[in-house]
């Protein structure tokens, strides 16, 4: 519960109307109300903006506000919505609340401010740091490392020896440190490669669920501080995500590949091992990246192999020319065997000098 | 344990022979027995159709009966194989076992007739309804509400707040309700744009195992009525499922991007955010929807990005044609090279009228 | 802990330096210390080769040795390396640990010398083989056949039924023998397509993080010995997997198709219902498979619907190149009707013999 000069300091934002007037949530407009702090960014109401104010207050432009609205000036709305959010509804941290089913193994260092619910399990010799939340099912492999404040949602696991940083956030039924895919075949038989390796996720990193972040096989699997990744993705044994990159759902990356600091990855996006995405770069959702492609920075990217999307785009639509293309092709065919014919007879002398392929051949 | 006579009555089907002799089972024909049920749909078996029934009835058209068969008649036996196999195997209903492991958080409403495996963790001021089966290691967050004979299967997890019509099945590892994937760059950082919203799932809908479905970021996610969804799918915030809808693995839906009643979608499709399918339509595996589109009902599509198949199956078809189209047009321009020298030498004056186009230039 | 000598012996390969030094672990070159084993297969390092070995031993081909250095000389290093790996760390076998928090059914069997780890449940009439490591969480359904020193990890789950071989690994969260996606319309809704059959995984497969395998629908879904399977994969009823097959991760293979022994798929492929892969037969990543198709042995394919590699990169190449072949027909079309004018005027008769295709419809 913040009232609304409270939170103008927070953002650093002027405000207008009720500064004590209290707000507890945030809300889409058709399920705001007097509690609910709402945005508007200018875009898509343009004649159904309402003249009365549907939520305890606004973040809006202000030449989006009407007189006597309770209103957060900014020229940035969404971001300072996010913000704002992010006050009303703080990070949750653990106060030392323990289920009795919890489990922690002999060894184990869980401070005293750590949340164990349910059928948690914490293996010998891992560290849990204060402000953690370890929710129901959560499985810490031995050795582990976990900073501080971490939210751990139902059904994470860890294999032994994961080291979170501080502010990791992993949602329900991930999978962090899992055997890397390395075999070698002796030509009867597939030989399991060493997954001996380690995985390292950096601060403030938030993962989906159901994603799968496998460990070095010698080296170490590193996820950059403030990444961002999706549900279902992929990361394969020592993948190296730079600081902010974020990455959307189903995207998988194989081994060794390197995606640089703030990348932006789309969703079903496929990566080659031993590729490099430089710093920057945006691809789009569905592309390929072939094994060893270098991606330069600072450009979208789209397709299967990827090329930069302004190609990509020319060439799709080429492609969507192909009938016509063909149909053309065939033209000209006629037209110049007819023009052969043409010369033929105006030469007179029956030796068709202009046409040694044969018009048929093709 | 039905008899056939009463499978017949059932299903409103005619049989022939033995009406009181028992079924317990479905079967393929290789596994059948004298307790089984088989059904041929007319394909596949032309010359092999044995003369004896290898299981206790045969569900098939009247023109493939031998007289001596017990069997029910049907002109559509792969339907009617389904339906009698839900008399035969008839979904399950909880009744009331609970293991002693399942907790129960205060404030939570928990039907008599539910059963509770071991591992289950039922948050605060959630409600489960009569008839669920909630198998091991389920978690339902505080406040979920489940509707009647739903069934759970191990390891599955609501986040709290999710809601759950009546004989919802949910199967192993599938997560209901994590958080959307929504950020806001500061420049700096990215800012988690929040996911407080909802996640509505309707009545008599199938989800596969370790399938993810986020709540909406202000409004809901909606899965409607009736609608089937297959292994490791990922639905993501705000998307509008509509009833009856068919969704096969893998497949990847973004950000409030709707999907009309009763249409089809393939395996590993992906859908861009904000995108429309019109209802009835088809789309097959492997296809991408781009942001925004809206793909007309109706019709089936495939490709990347999605066309009608007939369009694309021309397209690809003259992709595979383009080594022709090459040489096709290297002829052309030795054909157009040695024409236009023809009718230079015809016309005798050195003068090419008929090409300033350099044919070497290309 | 063993020593170069012994190691040499349990690999048959020569060694050269400190026969009675001892190993404990394999590294990567960086993270080596004198317990460690290292390798090197001639690739990656030709001027940075140092003069003083970096760990305890290193398998190397004899050329890249120098004197005094502790070697085991192979010329298969990567093989050889990823075998020692497995004597230094061998495969850990179950020896009776029970955690009091495991649950075992009545009538399940469970061999004494298996561990059971906190919140395992074995469902009713399972059995589970000698050596077993059933970490925390494992969910074996009632009648599931575990073989002998398999090891799931946390979280896995087997639906009811489910048979595994000797030496199966299963990773975290992988599910299998979850309800196959068939449905059956019958107009209004879809009536679900009995999904009442088992699942085989022969010995000595091992399976990634968060894979779903379903079992049949009325036959056996069956996964072939030695088969590697990754994370995310998800393979559908009634599918048929040889020997020895790799299969990368979020990989989909849709119902009844059948991948013969020892085909190579690569990540994110899918495969429609009822294909065929041939023994020996690789498929590169993101490639589609089409329903019914058969792809032939002993070849590398690509692309959407699949090619031999080699066509597609050819294909592939002259897509990038359809700017210039539009340029060169849009040349073609000029030269075309400068030739058909130049004929004109020197035929002299105002008919244009050559040309009846208007050169400006297309």
């Amino acid at each position: 519960m913040v009232s609304i000069a409270e939170l103008a300091r927070l953002l650093g934002l002027p405000f207008q109307g009720e500064g004590t007037h209290t707000l507890t949530r945030v809300s889409s407009w058709d399920e705001a109300d007097a509690s609910s702090l709402i945005f508007f960014d200018g875009r898509g109401m343009d004649s159904a903006f309402p003249s009365s104010l549907p939520a305890g207050c606004i973040i809006a432009p202000k030449k989006n506000l009407r007189p006597g609205w309770n209103a957060l000036i900014s020229e940035n709305p969404k971001l300072d919505f996010a913000r704002a959010a992010n006050c009303l509804l703080p990070r949750p941290r653990g106060s030392g609340a323990r289920h009795p089913s919890a489990v922690v193994e002999p060894g184990a260092v869980v401070d005293p401010e750590v949340d164990l619910a349910a059928g948690v399990v914490v293996g010998a010799g891992a560290h849990v740091g204060c402000g953690c939340i370890l929710h129901a099912g959560v499985v810490i492999g031995s050795g582990c490392i976990v900073g501080e404040d971490c939210i751990l949602h139902p059904r994470v696991l860890l294999y032994p020896g994961a080291r979170l940083g501080n502010r990791v956030t992993v949602h329900a039924g991930s999978v962090i440190g899992g055997d890397g895919f390395g075999y070698v075949s002796d030509g009867r038989q597939q030989i399991k490669f060493p997954q001996a390796g380690g995985v390292v996720i950096e601060e403030d990193v938030e993962i989906g669920c159901n994603t799968t972040i496998d460990r070095g096989s010698l080296g170490t699997t590193r996820i950059g501080a403030g990444a961002k990744i999706d549900n279902l993705v992929q990361i394969a044994h020592n993948v190296q995500i730079g600081r902010g990159v974020v990455i959307a759902a189903q995207t998988g990356i194989s081994g060794s590949t390197v995606i640089e600091d703030f990348a932006v990855i789309g969703g079903q996006v496929g990566f080659g091992d031993h590729a490099r995405v430089e710093s920057g770069a945006i691809i789009g959702s569905k592309a390929g990246v072939l094994p060893g492609k270098i991606v330069r920075g600072g450009e979208v990217y789209w397709g299967i192999p990827v090329r930069p999307l302004r190609e990509y785009k020319k060439l799709n639509a080429l492609f969507g020319r192909l009938p016509q293309m063909k149909e053309r092709i065939e033209q000209l065919q006629q037209q110049v065997r007819r023009l052969e014919e043409g010369l033929k007879s105006l030469s007179g002398d029956g030796e068709v000098r202009s046409g040694n392929g044969s018009p048929g051949a093709s």
